[in-house]
């Protein structure tokens, strides 16, 4: 909120009626709602009022409500290992441009194809971007990688992909935590949402500084 | 290194010898040494060269080797819930130093005490810190509390501190992970490095920005 | 059973068929049944005589069954950290109700929001509530937040609210089990009935105690 | 402290001499160190001042300092399985009577001796005790099987007895947790100052009751 | 095969194709599937020739193809603390029942009401029973008290009842691995058939025994 | 105590002190203390009366106290993997042999060299073993490829032998409860004692059977 | 893709559209995507361009895109304990053979009927087989005893066969990482791509091996 | 031992009596002893006859007893990301060498400078070794990276270096099983000899192959 983040409900776990009547009980400030499927989306509109203002956003399964200010400036890269990373990745995006900021995003440039990532990786400098989200499921290698190649900060988003020992994001979380490159930093796995948060609270500090 | 810290080795799992080697090794740049208990500390100074330039950190276990000039400007502060922290915490004091910074420390304020916490947290905001480190064992609900309290942005670093279910860190990590507060970003348990490294890079972003 | 409280039924893993039948051996003798959910209590209702008394609370997931004394007298305080929590709390009040108890709720005041707490607790000190229980899923620092604050017996609930390293309720249940403020207890995750029944022992020494 | 328990100190993690520290810095308020081996005691007495009034209590690794008003009325009993939880019981015991309780003690009872543990619950009622805490590493079963003997609330405390998978109290403690026994709550393994402090609220509650 | 007992499949994981098929491989051998459910059970009969001879008991969840001798004598009591237990228990009843021995249940005798346990060991004691298989979830502990009452060998298995921490089992499993009373031994969690074939190899030993 | 099983000890976490004191409290009844090394074991005895009978077997770190009748019959054969888990075989076998049993040894024929293990297996069925205990550690595939291949009941013993991740007895453990082969039975990680427990439970239904 | 296996896409994840894009947009490369069921390949079949040529693989869940040379000569013998293990098994077959390798296949040979496995691997040696793959769930046990039995390389695929503890692969995982017999080594669980992907790197070597 | 590889005796767990009987009883085959620390060998060293031929590395903590022919030829790359990592490399190329392998070795060169990998993975690739062995712990990211670049096949090795969540090698060893780079094997945290034997398995077929 003091961010200028409106709030921010998590879906999971709460019926579409629930959400309805947190919107309503909002009035007109802004809300952002996570982590929301389609099908629970159109649920959840046929309960609101015609005039109730939203977007929708299926890749990144967030939904906007009511109008807010943009009042972050500065310049975010997101980056992931694959594609199956993009929707924790996109979430991140939605809410980082909804409060202003610019993103640059390179998708699907894994370890695997350690070359491509170089030339994104200076594409990306050169565009001035001042912090970097990094997002990768399975070995969680990137955002190490990254930051032994790249002088910002970066915060590493481990997602839920892998099956077997360490799936479902264990292996990316332990990885990113372990890291023996210095300066990364991490949030839980897929919570686009916190990186964003997080990247917002240093936006506005480098392009809005207090004094020291 | 790019951000201007020097090579920083983790002394666990090497040897006196092997470390006093790699000090000589690596000339006259400056080497931090972290983890590093007092008599591993002594065996090693026997070790070196007599003219060798070192400090020794006793509380925060730090080992500085060599000159380094001091390069990133800014102003930190550095929040530890109790007593058990403060050696993790001075691990992250002693590198945001060393590297030219300023840091304030306010220790020993738990959840237990919240209302000392707010007095303290208004004295940062007075002072302009810019980045708040926070660190805390046990349940580790303090860095949640505070980023509820304060916009700033808030990197925790979990302890190892509590013994029994969830002991040694591992309550106070998934807890961090869980924050229900936006904007709390992870590092590993007891990685004060990791924090003061990453907060580095942000400052020099604060204070040295690119133009996004 | 001794306590007054009619035996309570966990409906997860038997099937519609076998509660009906528990239902109809038990006689009419009270029988609580819980998590339940609706289409469940609906396929069940269709198999019970007709002049079988049952009350259904779609939130709680609680099914009651029969009349029973309400025998136990009191006062407890029922906290959430945030709506996903409420079912869990429901739980627990409707069992409390239904023996006789007072119960006064604050749904929704998370850590995030920490003034608005500040306010709910002292309502509830006025009201003389003798016990609180509080529940909280995610980073779980709800209970310790008020035990820090309040000096009445908290027990604290551990939801499954949360995803990725520590969710589903685990890491609010170490949280708990490792809380840094002296006098919290616990019960499992999501066992608001766990809760109640505790209450309802200390209630019962507090209303109508044994002479030491 | 509201509930009139002096401050606490976790002994783990931390050295003599800061502990030594935090002592003088007390003052004469009273000051209870827990999980304090005899070794490191000795070495803390010699550097206080001589005035200072200490005990300490070896079996159960406590060391109390200053005087402190016994201000908590109550009967409590605490019951063990085994021989090797006897520390963990007499840590609770000491801080309850400390604060003023009256504790009733019967040591290694354990389920392979079902018969032993009817005898002393009939005596534990005949005193009028009020509540129990019950103490067991292993299987963890006795604070279940008691609950459904006797209708007093109990507060399990799991310890860390036992060896290979479910060792260190895991088993213990998710036995408690999992307890199919209505009314048992739990604190963190070995914890016993846990189950004490939550005793003498629950006590303040009984002995000198809120009207509600 | 060498107790006499029939090739066992385990139905989970494999299609009714692949089941029709192998029943239809096995010729006119006796064939035990087991863990089938009964929408899966159906598709599986509409493959199989007109002629094969089966039988399936639904709360077991077990299918038998084919004829085979009754082959070991002897008398099992099974025990179970709780209904939701029961399908398990079913599972070892049927497969000692099809090879020939006498099986004696009691079932829902739980920990919660100690009592009615030592009425029903009694009876089970007088009818000579040989060995007990007890069956039992969430807590675990009806195997330990049983032990501790009864001089016979006990086969301890724990079912995935129970949700939360330690839930699915984990509680029940570790615990009886735990147990404080010698002499029990444990199958996986919900291994009714596991029990009964390590129970078939022992009353073999019993009623026909070599001669040390 | 039934079987005519002394009582047991475990002397992990009780002092010298606590031990001899058991020990003189038990009076003239046989006594059996299990897990104890050399060093503690040479404490206890100074401070025993001189005419205190003991047996200290060194490898199997168990002291016997007294003497008692040598009341159960019968045959077990005991196999170990590796060298490394003898210490646990030893354990079990000292039980039984105190108790009266013959007992069998085939040491060290891990999978590794299963041409060994047939022969060994070939001379132990010669010798009328009743009843096979196994232990092993590392990948804990012993007691499987045993039991298929013997049609002898065989009660599996992980040890806590290996490193890394499954190390200390888990890998093992868990392999044996999820043996492929049906009628493994399994005790915890290194417990040898409860593997002769439950072995001197059959052998006596085995050996003066109750007729069922 | 230097090996010549042409790009690799886990379809786990990924929804229709998206893998019908990846499909359009690889050109007349050949594509092979893995973890496909039969139901969702019939949804991206659908969306894809008449002349596109693909082949499906419903046992092994493999769908192929377009042509690519058969680049790897060499002898694979693949081996299953389990008929539930055999769509992994297929999954690394359909892989070797799409590259130019022949594949000999023994399925069902589980260590409960160890005698049959003899006969097996004696079959695959005289068929000069260079490699092994082997897949097994539950306890795991098979790859060891196979690397026991024959000098090949021996790469261990654990399946999410088996329920309970260690279920979903885990003990299978743990034990062929402690497997005691030397040269055995690991993919993850279910990874039979994985296998035949390495298998391809190493018959590169033996079959048109760079000069040491 | 078909390999030509002598017995390799695990020391952990064994006393320096029972190696020195091994070695003993084990006449004049050659026999590999691995994970023995310095003060361990100079214990044994003293219990065994003059004429015992012996070599000791300390580093690699592996002693070699006996002579054995030079059998398996081939050239091995071994890679590593820190310092920390090289006695498990060490051990590796111990036991290679002894066999007669010819190994590379390149230290200490970790994601964190990727740079240097390159140049060093090129010269690698000149010499011709036929398969690589990549030892890392922390964050285990550098099998994959290297596995991304070059064309051999990889032996993965986590060593138990890290501390906090993912420490002792968990995160390596789950990230390694994760990799996203096809080609990757792993075997079990430190288990450099593992590694090797697999090696020279696959360099005998390498080397001289049958002819499939
Ligand atoms: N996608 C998300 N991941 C993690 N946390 C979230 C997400 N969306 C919202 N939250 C936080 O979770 C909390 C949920 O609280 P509530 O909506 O009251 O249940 C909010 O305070 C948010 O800060
Ligand atoms: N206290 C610390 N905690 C975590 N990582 C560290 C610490 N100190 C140094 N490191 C990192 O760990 C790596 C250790 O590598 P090395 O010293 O080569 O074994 C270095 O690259 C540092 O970035
Ligand atoms: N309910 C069950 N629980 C555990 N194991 C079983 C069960 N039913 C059968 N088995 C065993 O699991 C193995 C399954 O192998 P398969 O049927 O070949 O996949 C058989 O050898 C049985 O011994
Ligand atoms: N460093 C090592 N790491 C893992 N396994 C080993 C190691 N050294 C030896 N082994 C294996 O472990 C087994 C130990 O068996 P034993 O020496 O009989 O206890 C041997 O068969 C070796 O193959
Ligand atoms: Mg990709
Ligand atoms: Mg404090
Ligand atoms: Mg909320
Ligand atoms: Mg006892
Ligand atoms: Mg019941
Ligand atoms: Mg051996
Ligand atoms: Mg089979
Ligand atoms: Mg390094």
């Amino acid at each position: 909120v003091r961010t200028g983040i409106p709030e921010v409900v998590l879906s999971i776990g709460k019926s579409p009626e629930k959400i309805a009547k947190i919107i309503k009980a909002c009035g007109n400030k802004g809300l952002i709602i996570t982590r929301l499927n389609e099908s629970k989306y159109k649920k959840i509109v046929t309960k609101l009022p015609k005039n109730c203002e939203v977007r929708y956003y299926k890749e990144g399964r967030v939904m906007i409500v009511g109008k807010h200010e943009k009042v972050v400036e500065g310049h975010v890269g997101i980056i992931t290992g694959g594609t199956a990373d993009i929707p924790v990745a996109e979430e991140a995006k939605i809410i980082l441009e909804e409060m202003g900021c610019k993103v640059s995003m390179v998708y699907d440039v894994g370890i695997a194809g350690i070359h491509r990532l170089f030339r994104y990786l200076r594409k990306l400098i050169k565009k001035n971007v001042q912090l970097l989200i990094v997002v990768a499921g399975m070995e969680g290698a990137l955002p190490s990688v990254v930051a032994g190649l790249v002088d910002l900060p970066v915060i590493a988003v481990p997602t839920s992909v892998g099956y077997g020992a360490g799936g479902k994001g264990i292996a990316a979380l332990l990885s990113m935590l372990q890291s023996c490159v210095p300066g990364v930093v991490v949030v839980n796995i897929d919570n686009g949402f916190g990186a964003a948060a997080f990247a917002l609270k240093i936006l506005k500090q480098i392009n809005s500084p207090s004094s020291p």
